[in-house]
């Protein structure tokens, strides 16, 4: 399997650690075995035709002193040369117009590639175009890691849940604002508090918007809605509201009555939405700190919840590798 | 697919419920056409070589007046007349001796047939006999369902988790003492009285041993050390503490603490265990009343936990099912 990697921040060197370290057991157990052929950052490129040593990569410390570097090479300049047969898409999201990864994808798709991506920007605003583009084309995507990081979703229900229908979703699917709503649980702060230790922390962003104000989220909970339900929604369909209110008071109220408040993302009767709510501190959703949980009801197995780390580079670099492994499993039984 | 099941209790009866119910829908997502050629019961079995009616068998109340039905009649006995692809067995676990399934299963191995199961006895006394036989004949044998009702374990490492390496697991895997623990801690009673309410409602049996004992989870932790973690385990090696022994006062301290006492099975360097342990309130693993949990340390997806319940006629058919569907994926793509 010839890949090419788009994208080198944390998730992108997670992908290279994670493939570089399984190299091995990808082969003897999988009879996986690949090379990258192209690692494209947003600086320029590593390309070899034979194939890149993952490890030089890793170690060197200027990029640009590597000797397969192509200094301010793109993927999309690149693409009619490269001879691969699979794209790992991690470049920054962008929800609005979900470039540059839109454009990627659909030129790997065209391409004939198989397309493995934890962006969530094309996924929300294409998610149909980019499902039809792959029917047309006989190409797979797979977006495990764009929701939930390491944490298993669509592959959970689409091979361990066979046969049974999921009437709906709950869940967080956000680690900062889960952090922050810890934080001002159990060290009774405001807000600005315990967002600014989560600063501190590294968990949340110089611009925290995004997390908390509930459109991160709310991608994540397109995207399950439109992968998992077969919906064809956007980020406008989401009811959104952020933790920005959330009060001290307003907790423990809640706790001194066992709910916890929590921001939920939820997929019931059509509709979708992400806001605070309260929940029963005995709940399988009741986690705390930075960690993700999906709860589904479904008609067979009845409420199956998993929780896990939801973001971190070697996290969602699993997720990529779980995607990618299934992909050859397919492309083999063909 | 032609499919023999064996057993007809609540597990026998919901997994013809279910692929009744599912049929249309099987046919449509996997391309999988099926027919029961010979439903076992203890008292005799329904047999019908052009497959038989499912709805006929479950709305008849009088099994011996249904047309396929054979009075005394039993898999072993009819075996070698028996024209099938796939066993599903479901009968009485025993884990001292793994009998009848034991050989229900040798015997359908042999005779070339994949197997599923959701009998914890023959995979407690002859995993690796069973395994052998498999690889030597070709056959398949599954058994997400002996092991957390519904809920994905074996599934979800094998399917989702690709190229993580499993460190260590702990989890909840009986959720009668889950249930009967929980009464503890919330109505502060005694574990008698406690016991008592749960076989009321229907959770306990009249001999609550193995759940209350130990016995029971200890099976299913054996099953997951071998399945999981290729070792080659029996019950002997599992050290077995049961709850009998814990007192309201003892969860009242611990509940001081913000810590709940659980019923912890848990595969640590190579040490298999399941005894009451100290669980911090917030940890994932903190699920109360019947539901299951388990908890996998694994090196790139971190912590990942998967909570549902662990019981129920439908919620094993569910993981059944699921085995079903990817025998016949697994066979299609050969």
């Amino acid at each position: 399997m010839d890949i090419a990697l788009i994208g080198f921040g944390s998730v992108g060197k997670g992908v290279v650690q994670v493939f570089s370290k399984k190299q091995n057991q990808l082969r003897q157990k999988y009879d996986l075995s690949f090379s990258f052929k192209g690692i494209f950052t947003s600086r320029g490129a590593f390309l070899d035709s034979n194939g890149l040593d993952l490890q030089s990569i890793l170690n060197i410390k200027d990029l640009t002193a590597h000797s397969s570097w192509k200094n301010g090479l793109s993927f999309m300049e690149s693409i009619d040369d490269l001879d691969v047969d699979l794209v790992i898409e991690v470049t920054p999201t962008n929800i609005e117009h979900g470039e540059p990864g839109k454009s990627h994808i659909i030129s790997s798709i065209k391409k004939g590639c198989d397309v493995v991506t934890a962006n969530k920007g094309p996924l929300v605003v294409a998610f149909d175009e980019l499902a039809e583009l792959c029917r047309r084309g006989g190409c797979i995507l797979r977006y495990e890691g764009s929701v939930g990081g390491g944490l298993p979703v669509f592959n959970l229900v689409r091979e361990t849940l066979q046969g049974n229908t999921i009437h709906s979703l709950r869940g967080i699917l956000n680690g900062t604002s889960n952090f922050i709503l810890t934080q001002m649980t159990y060290e009774r702060t405001s807000f600005e508090s315990a967002l600014k230790t989560a600063q501190e922390l590294g968990y949340a962003e110089a611009d925290p918007a995004a997390d908390v104000e509930g459109t991160d989220a709310a991608s994540k909970t397109v995207i399950l809605a439109n992968g998992l339900f077969g919906m064809n929604k956007g980020i406008d369909d989401v009811y959104i509201q952020g933790i920005t209110k959330v009060t001290p008071e307003a907790i423990e109220l809640a706790g001194n009555e066992n709910f916890l408040i929590k921001h939920i993302a939820s997929i019931e009767d059509g509709q979708i939405e992400v806001a605070p709510r309260l929940i029963q501190k005995t709940s399988p959703l009741a986690v705390d700190g930075t960690l993700n949980v999906v709860s589904l009801q479904t008609d067979l197995a009845k409420e199956i919840t998993i929780i896990g780390q939801g973001a971190g580079g070697e996290e969602t670099a699993s997720a990529i590798l779980s995607d990618v492994v299934d992909i050859h499993l397919t492309r083999k039984a063909k």
